[in-house]
């Protein structure tokens, strides 16, 4: 619990890393390069940012990132925490942004700079809701106990009409599937206009729903310009729908934040843009970070790739950023760890070895609409190796009592068994 | 002119480029590992992302990111352009950003990617009417005709109170300043607030006004989230301003179009977090490619750094800045380029030889604020370094005959003569 925003960051720098973590201090709360009439040592005082820690890490031989000045021959590591007054900010969480982001990629004291993680003041609990559903809610919508909600796809991303995009969720929830999403390639298209989808798509939700007592969840595409974006939230609601999805980074924090206030929808946050703020390992920013920035907008569920995945992520860091999701803020504001990417059962033993929990959204896309024996095949498949994960057993054992598991494993296997030849550079 | 959306792209990879290409283009457009049912040759055929182009360039024998997965030994680095139809976007700004960016930063096949350029299709000028004022609008609202504005920066970025803040803009509109803004970390925070602010600002800049017939552009910092930033845009205008700031990236497209489809205020632009964005070289984007998404957004004036900068950017990037800003979009839509850090007009000269334009925001925070002579001294000094600019004079040619140029050039002189020892890695 702080009365301060914290903020800590991995950092490489050629300067001692006192003095550079005092220039990234004082850019975050004074900012120019003379002392200006006004700036006395009262203000500087009250608002200046706090560097709180300095823990000194590896040295190394060259600069990771380009434009660095000053200091010669080694680049020095460490992580640093800094702080801030909650007066400087208020309860203002684009300005918050902007603090512990501002301009501090771009100092040229340092070859690499990248936010690790974030502790937002304790009075911030009381002016920001979190996520509305998390991961109770999403279980209470959608039904779903004692194991993961198994969710899927509509694939292809684009092309399908609204009719045929109803067929296939037609069979997917015959298939007994908990959950459905757009892709983000998907929103409102000519050839597929929202209104359009949503009525049939619910169309056949509904009547499973009548026919079976099961609401399967669906998350609309709302990503959108704002007006649109809030009609199509009111078009999901009045068709008795129980959720919508974000492209997070393209719409921004701030009309994301108006979507989840509304309060009536799960939103599913999709992190599509997300490789770019992550993917160069001195720059951007860690998912523990990020995450929490989200849980106060509101996102019910977001996005955390998968355990051997198709994109370039290591395992390592995919189990961090489920344990980030789920570790509580302010005692709680918990969303549900999305999983997805290649994704067809096969890595559900090691996804559970790794994080010991079934609280998870486990999303497959051709492991369900390509299983050889069908859709309804793929989910029984899926649950099976949920089953499997939870009793320690492994796949191969769990596949000898389980017929449609066992097709996912000779299916599917292959792929599974793709290793990095590099994931280092 | 173009009926698709185009993008080019830098990237790196250990497959054949070829390859490569179409795993991103069909990440873009089908994205899964399988085929599925319903993914038919003609939904391919009228929805793929197409690879219009691919320029190899060299090869290098180290990967630029990690987790690149296949191949061996050398990395092929080119130029591809992919194109897709509007049919899968329709008119949907978050969307289209999600188009090009996606999962395609996470995709193992490429050790490193970055977005270069967009071309959007012609059919988005008939939709988004981009900037309201941009560069004759706000030449307008400030009433300055033939040379830069010149701006200066509200410092300490934190802890003035109204009273103060409104102190110090006497000051700045009693030395001829044209344009003010507030600093990125000054929004509506608890010593100072929004209301508060532009209540106490704006009598002075509307006095000034009564006494000068000269409408100081103050761009008032009304970052925060949806309902609060539409109340701050209210209030600005009731108070008679002409001019608000969003941080960009804190912000988001979706609430930044939204502000600035109100059309009455001239939208500053800051892009705070960019260097996220743009300093690792083979990750992110370039700023032609962020610059465009910002010009369909409606902002008026954006943040372009400036020549010999206090911060990484070399000089060489920023001009290419200023002129892809300048660069017609639909034969228009131009925002005003906003020039700064570390500027007190010693720049002007090379600023004006590498850009050729007086079409700038000129900002310098110490440059007048701390200049030896008081602050009107400050705004002289500038106006006169760029008249030498324009005149092809030097600084030491010009500060003959201009004597608050002098002054400045023997305070603030020394600062400018750094030189990076080092620009790249």
């Amino acid at each position: 619990m702080t009365d301060r925003l914290h903020a800590r960051y991995l950092v490489e720098t050629p300067l001692k890393v006192e003095d550079a973590a005092a220039v990234l201090a004082g850019e975050q709360s004074s900012g120019t390069f003379v002392a200006v009439p006004g700036e006395t040592d009262a203000l500087k005082q009250r608002f200046s940012a706090r560097v709180e820690q300095i823990e000194l890490l590896e040295s190394v031989g060259e600069p990771s990132l380009p434009g660095c000045r000053g200091g010669a021959g080694a680049f020095q590591r460490a992580e640093i925490e800094v702080s801030w007054s909650l007066e400087n900010i208020g309860f203002n969480l684009p300005t918050l942004i902007s603090t512990v982001q501002g301009n501090l990629y771009e100092l040229s004291q340092f070859s690499g700079l990248r936010l690790l993680d974030l502790e937002f003041p304790s009075e911030y609990q009381k002016h920001y809701q979190g996520p509305r559903f998390g991961v109770a809610g999403t279980r209470r919508l959608a039904g779903v106990v004692d194991r993961p909600l198994i969710g899927t796809i509509i694939k292809p991303s684009v092309g399908l009409s609204p009719s045929d995009t109803a067929a296939l969720v037609q069979t997917l929830v015959d298939a007994g599937i908990d959950f459905i999403k757009d892709d983000e390639l998907m929103a409102n298209p000519p050839h597929s206009p929202f209104d359009d989808r949503v009525a049939a798509v619910m169309r056949v939700v509904r009547d499973h729903q009548q026919r079976t007592g099961k609401l399967v969840m669906v998350a609309f595409n709302i990503t959108d310009e704002l007006d649109a974006m809030l009609r199509h939230y009111d078009t999901v609601v009045q068709a008795g729908g129980s959720a919508a999805m974000i492209s997070l980074n393209s719409v921004g924090p701030v009309a994301s934040k108006r979507i989840c206030d509304r309060g009536q929808l799960a939103i599913h946050g999709h992190r599509n843009g997300w490789g770019m703020l992550n993917r160069c390992p001195m720059l951007g920013m860690d998912f523990a970070a990020y995450q929490k920035i989200w849980r106060l907008v509101g996102v019910d569920q977001l996005h955390v790739n998968g355990i051997q995945n198709k994109f370039w992520e290591p395992d390592d860091s995919v189990v961090r950023s489920i344990e980030a999701l789920r570790r509580p803020m302010f005692g709680g504001y918990q969303a549900l760890p999305v999983v997805s990417s290649g994704q067809w059962g096969g890595q559900a033993p090691e996804t559970y070895r790794r994080t010991r929990t079934i609280d998870l959204l486990y999303m497959a896309g051709g492991g369900v609409l390509a299983h050889p024996g069908g859709p309804a095949s793929g989910v029984r498949a899926l649950n099976q190796a949920w089953d499997a994960a939870v009793a320690g057993l492994s796949l191969e054992e769990a596949a000898l009592g389980s017929p449609e598991l066992a097709q996912s494993l000779a299916a599917f296997g292959g792929a599974a068994k793709r290793t990095p030849s590099e994931r280092k550079p």
